[in-house]
């Protein structure tokens, strides 16, 4: 494992067992057996330390292969996002949000560092089926993109994981797809 | 503060500060100044206990006024619950939100007894607009009610609270609306 990686599981772990406020950069370093002086070399606070971390905590998100099927592209979506949520690959995530929520200064303080890593493969899968001409463009906007994602991310919150693959189903065909046929009607 | 107050303030204080795998009634007895018998008599194990004090931690949600218009009422809802997520009042919920995300088999055990508070409410402002015809009945489901309660919740535990108004707005005006409106339209 690189350094650079030994530092980011240490940070993670500190945050899990100790929460933000706790954390002390020399605690960071003795998990992560380096020196404070490296940490402060890169790092000139722990909030830069710990949103860095964060980032690279994310999972990789490509957008699915493009299958010309809106239905199965946003299940893809989704499905990836449970994946990642999940098990021990999903541990990290999951104390992030722990931390987050445990800890609303911290959410106001790193959240405009980080992005759902959901929102962009949603976006990629919207923009195909209107270019398709099978959804409105007026759908292609970060708050419907995030429609599926969040209540999937808040399912695995509340209920713990694995999200079972029939609310995923239940998500796109009861809400997500209902939702784009909506958009663009004039209000009754 | 009754005595049974005084012990589900104790069991959430308890929660929020060493977390389910380490509360003992012995913690809780002595935080709420009784004795463990008392505990022992009342609630069987640390579960009965956190699911109760759980439940009594909960807002109490009526709906709101039959005003007759549908998106004033979904704006009452949400308005509600991202108060009841804020500030003080709010820590339990916080609390008990940031306990299920950390501890997710501690989700799985008591998420049985746990409902979405929102969700009773939420129905009741669909099953309204459905007598006046404005929606289909087809609406009238748990998964289509949690969509806005559930989009607020995340709001509130990724990005902290207070959940802004013009959040409330948006999930209200570009997901809710739209999403009842495209119900019971055929699929293109």
């Amino acid at each position: 494992m690189e350094l650079q990686d030994a530092i980011h599981q240490a940070v993670l772990g500190e945050l899990q067992e100790h929460g933000y406020a706790a954390l002390s950069m020399d605690g960071v370093a003795s998990r992560a057996q380096t020196g404070k002086a490296t940490l402060y070399r890169r790092w000139p606070s722990k909030l830069e330390l710990v949103v860095d971390a964060f980032k690279h905590s994310a999972p990789d998100t490509k957008p699915p292969a493009d299958s010309g099927d809106l239905r199965e592209e946003l299940l893809a979506v989704l499905r990836h996002e449970a994946d990642s949520l999940d098990g021990a690959s999903g541990a990290a995530a999951r104390g992030l949000m722990a931390e987050l929520v445990r800890t609303p200064e911290l959410a106001r303080v790193v959240r405009p560092f980080l992005a759902d890593p959901f929102l962009a493969p949603m976006m990629e899968v919207l923009r195909r089926a209107a270019v398709r001409g099978e959804i409105p463009v007026a759908a292609l906007t970060p708050r419907i993109a995030a429609v599926g994602p969040d209540i999937v991310r808040q399912h695995a919150m509340i209920n713990g994981t694995p999200v079972p693959p029939e609310v995923l189903v239940e998500v796109v065909d009861d809400v997500v797809l209902p939702l784009l046929r909506g958009i663009g009607i004039a209000r009754t």
